[in-house]
């Protein structure tokens, strides 16, 4: 039989395991929200014990907190927030809708593992007690929207930014690489004027760096904090100026703008700043589609497609078709996109059913804001790494549709006008010739002119 | 050091820990998508050990499999089913969109662990192969699906309804309970006619059996399975009736009625079938959302709220505030349907974007699902027993409340006219007094006639 | 200057145009909320007509109301329903929660219409008072959610499934004609093993059968309606009988299923009827943009494209481009099922959002509802007429396509095994080789066995 | 019988009415499109009247365009832009996904015009060329985003952006008037400790401060402007400098910072700016959901709801229960929330599909985008004006409620630990006692202690 100890909250003692350091609330909310798989996210616990870290270090200076109890909570904090304490956070995201188990799970933790580490019982509470000291001068309903932003703020500017500008080098380097391969350009998935391939890849990379762009304006709100609000936003039970201090012990201890925010009354019942940040990882996610929608389409073949790009071959795609290959990178971040894309319905939804003084749906934005960043994160570095850095141009194939089309009119209208263009185009699209043919036929255009003007390779800028 | 042993796949060797069934397409997988913290759900794994089982059972019946092998394969195939090699699927949600590297997975354990049952070397792919024998007139395109509609079917029907009918239940004991409770009504959050808690309740319980019938009508489409289209729908490699065997061995092996698709093509091409049973989850979630609302509101309080009905205490509700209690039970299923609308969401994307004769969305699907479907059901039972049950109405307060209500003007009205009971109302409500008092002062009613006429309890049904 | 007449309700008189038959309560409703440009659907403003019809013809059957005034209701009703009074009905759907303006609105303009009738004085409410008599027996709250019903139910039956109906056979005609055209099927948008065109297409049609039939069944929710329930659910101030009988007045003038709804607490405070049923036009949507999709990139081209199959040229395609020709009705199909799937988010949340006796998100469902009914219909009619009927298959094309395929070597993998095969194919992809080729010179196969399986016409099927 | 006249295009004749200046494209896509009832929005119109005049204006400049016609076409295009045209543009958004018959409408109505304006026949195409003249050097393509961002710019930074103001002055004023009432606060529903309603309020400014700030740099990207980009984003056919000479104009025209995009490849085939743009307006809405839902949870009543808040009484509010008022305005302001929550949805699935060269959702796009501002600014401003400056506090009812809450008992727990004070407060709850019953009860407390402790007027800030 496992061991265990004694624990106990306002509600009365419970039994915990005798190798876990969490407590009384932290069990009961085991027994009462069993819902799903899904555990609150390690980045929001390691959030936790950043925020329990900077409450006591601004509680020590501000002289609330004995230093050498102070101390312990620190060091204990430092172990949630390198995981070394992982396996002691063992709540579901379907709990409480402030979060409050969780940050209580956190006090009762660092409370357990400071006695610990001081000598003391654990679940004595003494000399450090989980509400009394580890949740001292706060209230869940500021800790935890600000642990929220913290996991958003570093989550987003550690890992979603650089492997989103790894992405966009990712493609720069093909834009430049196939600069001069002329091909002919899709509108409507039909037939049109020319672009150069490094032309098409130059879009993506526009739209993945106004994308980085977007992103890192919408953090500017994430970088806010709730800390100091603490029940309702008046900061009851928090010493004047906790706010601010406790802010400049977080923005030290992550090397992220992290601020005070303005208006705390705000910061505990709206998540707009998350639902706007979100917002942009949407966008984000619809460009990535589209971008893994062409490169498909691009690489569709091998034979019987459009076949102009050659994606690199990473598995066997098929077990029944020997030696098919998929685009297998291009179908994983497309279907991060579309989970993206249902995260916003979720946050949207869950930002505007705050009531009064709160919003208790934090854990759900917290695990879709937190979710949406991690695969958008490990989607682009896998579709760059395993996708776009191997992609190579077919440039007969290029060559040979592009020579084809019957856009290449478009040249002409300037000097015969759009009319005699058009009939010229359909002439050959109904018999079957080629545009040069039709277009000396119709008498408008000389050898010559069709020579100087239907220059594909002079057709990729404005003349 | 970890030992390894050396599997190979069409694109050549790679070393598996040699205490793993899985082979060189799974290892291959693992590095190729290291995407997110999301596996392939636990339920989409058993139904794929459904699948091997069927197919082998199908496949020693029409004579193509060696029994010998067949048998061993079935029983590989029953330790799946039966969650004993859960640990051998590792892979992630965010891979192939056909579930191509799953399908292999599972392949490639059935291969290896009935390789070991008939005392064969693992790996060696002899005398079981993933493909040519646990693979069998199968293709990833019509058993993933097949395995996501067995999953949903089962989650479903032996999970979700009888978790929807014990909540329906216990909602259901309370509106019998409450049946004699005449209350205020609410409409627009404001004053209305009165009616009984019991009809109250009742309102709930009958969107609750509609919302079951609604699952169990879409059930339907999800008992089609595309197994026996193989890799587009024509059946190529399959021989000529095993689509029907195969469905009677699955609605044998899981009794649910399961049956070959009519139209294989719509079955591997169109998510219809799961698009529209989420539709049904999306429905239910919306009416849980409304329930959780309503008790949540009815409960608030416990001094300056409406306080008509007393929900337990299962925890504390702060870590500020001592001696709070909250809804958490409300929060949790709110939260939750709004994961579900989100899926929804997701779903409808994914379902849009098949091309050609495949739909690339599967696991975000088959994921959604599942998670919609696990934790409505889980929610549904945690909200059940940990508020549900426990609810009582404080008779004091609603009868305090609603004998308060100037809505109760609306009986005199087929009596003294539309018009004259408004200017009665708002006379009380300008002045501060009691209807009674401004009807009497009116002169349009006696006092004979109000006593006849205003009688809360014989305002709640038609005359 | 135009003339007006002074119209009056519970606060007081107000000026209305001379020529409109809205009373007070309208007009300041007009005053009210200048929000938008979206009127309250006619759809819905027939349907309310459909309601006051019946209530009137219930009314004097059950003796409440004088047969002179009511004959003279129902006649106004009947214009109304008619479409003969669509011009006073002004008013936006962003409105009252509860659509009570706009119940408000039917019933004042149904009064004073029959005031006029019966040559009375318009604004006199005599001899027939807009709540005393248009809406006896009936509040808001019953009314406008019964009205929302008749019209989705109308339009559903009479509209929609017609039209999906349309399309389904014009698909189904295309499916028989292309039934003998052999050509590459695509899975992952990759080239895949072959199947008819005609199988392709019959894939289209099951999805839309299958379509067709969830929303019949979805339907049988929405023919249940509210009216009966009055202000909270109770059926206050209505005799006993009038929802069954009103119910009955509606089926017979519709010539459709309705009844009256079993709980009417469930049919003002939820609406998981309309939430399900959208839910099904919401898969058909995602069914529809698939198909569109597949049908857009098989006509790509003409010259650089699949260009399997060739779409009617409607219009020109481009203002710069001569002779463009675009897929512009697939391209209207799915921004449909794009606003379709954005209209299932909104009712969703919509659906959620009722607090007590009544869900106040009433108009925003119907606008949503029956804008999604309508332009499903119009576009489903449009694609069948403007694009399916035109199609044509560019046989060369396809079997051009489809004889290069190196899938084809899927047929062989059961004579010479898996891995055999996918060397033989990724030998023909290595050196640009056809499969023959590359089949014979690995010694696998003979010329015979080559010729006897690897026929494209066989590989369409079971064998 | 109404006379026509004949127009051509490259498809042939057509006859339009004598009295409508577009030409046989329009006519052609008015048979072809017959979907629904949403007509190109005309914001969108007016800005393709922007467009056309800036083209013209920098095709005189740059010597390609006779000014005698240009001035002509200018004339023309300002009609457009002053409304003055409006009845000339019948199109619906369910059209070509590139929006090319709109742009294909305004260049016949121009040119049609501009003949006119010069004396010439209305058909004739001369002296001014719908393509040649009146889309010289543009494309749909280019064309038409520019016409989607300049109307959405126009649109949200003069309605919108001020209507959003004013709401929030409403507020504010609010919120200054409201600074000296303490109050309950309440999370989870629940009662909570104080706060003035003053700061309740001024966390509902503070939301939309944000909110506004977040719309204006989102604008920052819509902005920039596609022109120049032609057919596929190269310029073909477009002078060099056109880009910046155009943008220049209508900068110019509009008062507003239009600038030429710097990448037209994106700027054609992404709606990354308006996607982003949008998810700021949801957000926004998701943040007036909640303020518009605390408002009438707050003025619910009169008599058996929270009551502490008045809102102002518009007009009656139920067609049964006579004297019944509602908080209609909020009703429908979060109903606009529920739509430009689902047209969130709309746009990220629009945005993500486009297909190589071209994004061919665009009238969707554009649709959505513009309906959610029109209804958010003009359901903000009714908010504002129909209810918010109405809003009175109920102070006698708020000081009652207030002075009841158990939860001021936190303002002991600093003093007397968290487990004292929740010991306390629930035997007070328990007991139906006061807290400074119980407080002194338990000789934790001393009288004086309990005053100097528990004053509410205190407990709205950090001490």
């Amino acid at each position: 039989m496992s061991k265990t100890r004694t624990e106990t909250d306002t509600f009365g003692p419970l039994e915990v395991a005798a190798d876990r350091y969490w407590g009384a609330q932290t069990q009961r909310s085991l027994g009462n929200f069993k819902i799903g798989t899904e555990k609150m996210p390690v980045p929001l616990v390691h959030a936790l014990g950043i925020v329990k870290q900077a409450a006591a270090e601004a509680n020590i200076e501000n002289g609330k907190l004995d230093p050498k109890l102070g101390e312990a909570m620190v060091q204990a904090a430092r172990e949630v927030v390198e995981g070394k304490l992982d396996d002691h956070f063992p709540l579901s995201v379907w709990q409480t809708g402030s979060g409050t188990q969780s940050n209580m799970n956190t006090n009762e933790v660092i409370s357990n593992r400071a006695i610990e580490i001081l000598g003391g019982e654990m679940g004595s509470k003494k000399p450090v007690h989980p509400n009394d000291h580890v949740n001292m001068g706060q209230s869940s309903n500021d800790t935890f929207p600000t642990a929220m932003h913290i996991a958003a703020g570093r989550e987003a500017a550690e890992k979603l930014l650089p492997a989103l500008q790894h992405l966009t080098e990712a493609l720069d380097e093909k834009a430049k690489a196939f600069d001069g391969i002329v091909k002919i350009g899709r509108t409507h998935t039909q037939d049109a004027t020319p672009l150069t391939l490094g032309q098409e890849f130059s879009g993506y990379v526009a739209a993945l760096k106004y994308g980085a762009r977007r992103i890192e304006e919408s953090l500017a709100d994430v970088y806010a904090l709730a800390q100091g609000g603490t029940a309702v936003g008046t900061g009851l039970n928090a010493p004047v100026g906790f706010d601010k201090a406790f802010a400049e012990k977080v923005a030290k201890i992550t090397g992220l703008p992290f601020r005070t925010a303005e208006n705390k009354f705000e910061a505990l019942a709206s998540h707009g700043a998350l639902n706007a940040f979100h917002g942009m990882l949407n966008a984000l996610a619809a460009d990535l589609f589209k971008i893994a929608n062409d490169i498909r389409f691009l690489g569709s073949g091998p034979r019987s497609g459009l076949g102009e790009l050659k994606l690199p071959e990473n598995e066997p795609g098929s077990s029944i078709m020997p030696g098919k290959v998929n685009p297998t990178q291009a179908e994983a971040l497309t279907m991060v996109a579309t989970q993206v894309m249902g995260n916003q319905t979720t946050v949207s939804i869950a930002a505007s059913q705050g009531h009064f003084e709160l919003n208790v749906f934090k854990p759900v934005v917290a695990n879709a804001v937190l979710q949406s960043i991690r695969i958008l994160t490990d989607a682009m570095q896998s579709f760059a790494d395993n996708c776009v850095k191997g992609i190579e141009a077919d440039e007969t194939r290029i060559d040979d549709l592009m020579q084809r089309s019957l856009m290449l009119v478009t040249a002409l209208a300037p000097a015969i006008g759009y009319d005699n263009a058009a009939a010229i185009a359909k002439s050959a699209h109904k018999h079957g010739t080629t545009l040069r043919e039709e277009a000396l036929k119709s008498g408008l255009v000389s050898e010559d002119d069709y020579e100087r003007l239907v220059r594909p390779e002079l057709m990729i800028a404005p003349a």
